[in-house]
């Protein structure tokens, strides 16, 4: 896909800055390209269900924060992506020492943008499929 | 709704201080009654995306957790609430001192129960819907 | 809800006259007001899954096209609601005469209106929730 | 994925032939392989919304049975598969002769199946994404 914004890459990490949830949960970006956005953050006991596993909100959080970030990527400068909906279904525990969000455009309308984002939790040695989303970014230009 | 399980309150409770994810988001069980859970938690720098809003992803938890919890109160003693699927329609900006997110069943099958959330954006003087959630939450009987 | 156009009634009928999809599926309007719209079908082997009951994809039409409607009904004359995303869960086994459809519109936004559709099944002498839906409407301006 | 039922390819077509909605669509079966079913049917004005394009109705309930079909072809002999929710985001028009459901199963769990379907709009020299689906099966025993 071809970004709109030349500064696209600054202008995600400056957003991504920002997010005072991104810092509480410890998560960073490692990848970025148009249209798609990984974030991962570590499973720590602060972010964990009744059973120690990483609590549903952190897979969902990061998931659509990736998804958000690919939107972002594609969008014109000054504008930004705003989640309407979300959806998550839970596929495994999420147990291991971190958590991979994978975010992607699968369709980027003028003002809607159809995202979705898969969600991996991994350990030295293995890499298990946790969820999946599909949701609705919004496109708009803050006064 | 009837309860199954005489001590529902002291199992919700004793679920909901296990989770490292509500200490860390500050929540707190404000009701709780067979079928119907509500958690508070204060809007915090930390817990902000980019504009120092509520982030999405305080909502989804927050809702998450009251739908969880209302499901629980409603299964036999020893069974367990999974979120198997849960998704968030956001409808307004999260601004304000706090968010309230009020949990209930919708229908209470045998193993799935399909559940609501409705979360509310709090100030002093103000009380915002900022979204609403539907999922389905899963019994199962740990080993 | 204060509807813009003080032509809805007969624009919300118009639109319904020309869905053939309705017609397929012997539905009528059986109420409409401003954010509200029921919509009734019959449940005939025709619209059946393969246990005789109605199929969900007659609860989703319906459900979506009651919803779509109870949107239009508050939009600004020659604008549209398209469905953008809808999510149904199903509750209970669609066994009856008829299905009703009653949807109504959460948040009315400029361009974006959060939408819910809830569905009955009836007989002579009962009625029984079958699904909840939640999804949002996109107004647009056919060129 | 490995089939636990060695007919299921008579099982699907056997239940698809009991589905009265099927037939009322002119729906057919493409492709069946184990944990993927893929459907068709024409866009006919009788299914058609106010616009003359595809009713959203048309591909949920396509991308719904195509769905549920994947799952039926991974379960035992006997068991059934029930829709328990379903969301379909739409990303454009369904213009053409035809409609193409590709249904899989994302995660095969014993009770819980997480299902996707992707929807085609077909023309003789066209083809063209309009909706993309996630939800969930259950696996029942009918009595």
């Amino acid at each position: 896909m071809q970004p709109r914004n030349p500064d696209f890459d600054a202008t995600v990490r400056a957003s991504f800055a920002k997010q005072g949830m991104m810092r509480l949960l410890g998560a960073e970006i490692s990848a970025l390209e148009p249209g798609h956005c990984t974030l991962t953050a570590p499973i720590r006991p602060e972010t964990s269900q009744q059973h120690g596993f990483a609590h549903a909100g952190l897979a969902w959080t990061l998931g659509d924060s990736a998804a958000g970030y690919s939107a972002l990527s594609l969008l014109a400068p000054g504008e930004e992506a705003l989640t309407t909906e979300m959806k998550i279904n839970l596929l495994a525990p999420a147990q291991g020492s971190r958590l991979v969000a994978e975010g992607r455009v699968i369709r980027p309308g003028r003002r809607l943008l159809v995202v979705a984002a898969d969600i991996w939790a991994e350990d030295t040695a293995s890499r298990r499929h946790v969820a999946t989303m599909l949701g609705t970014m919004f496109a708009v230009t803050p006064d």
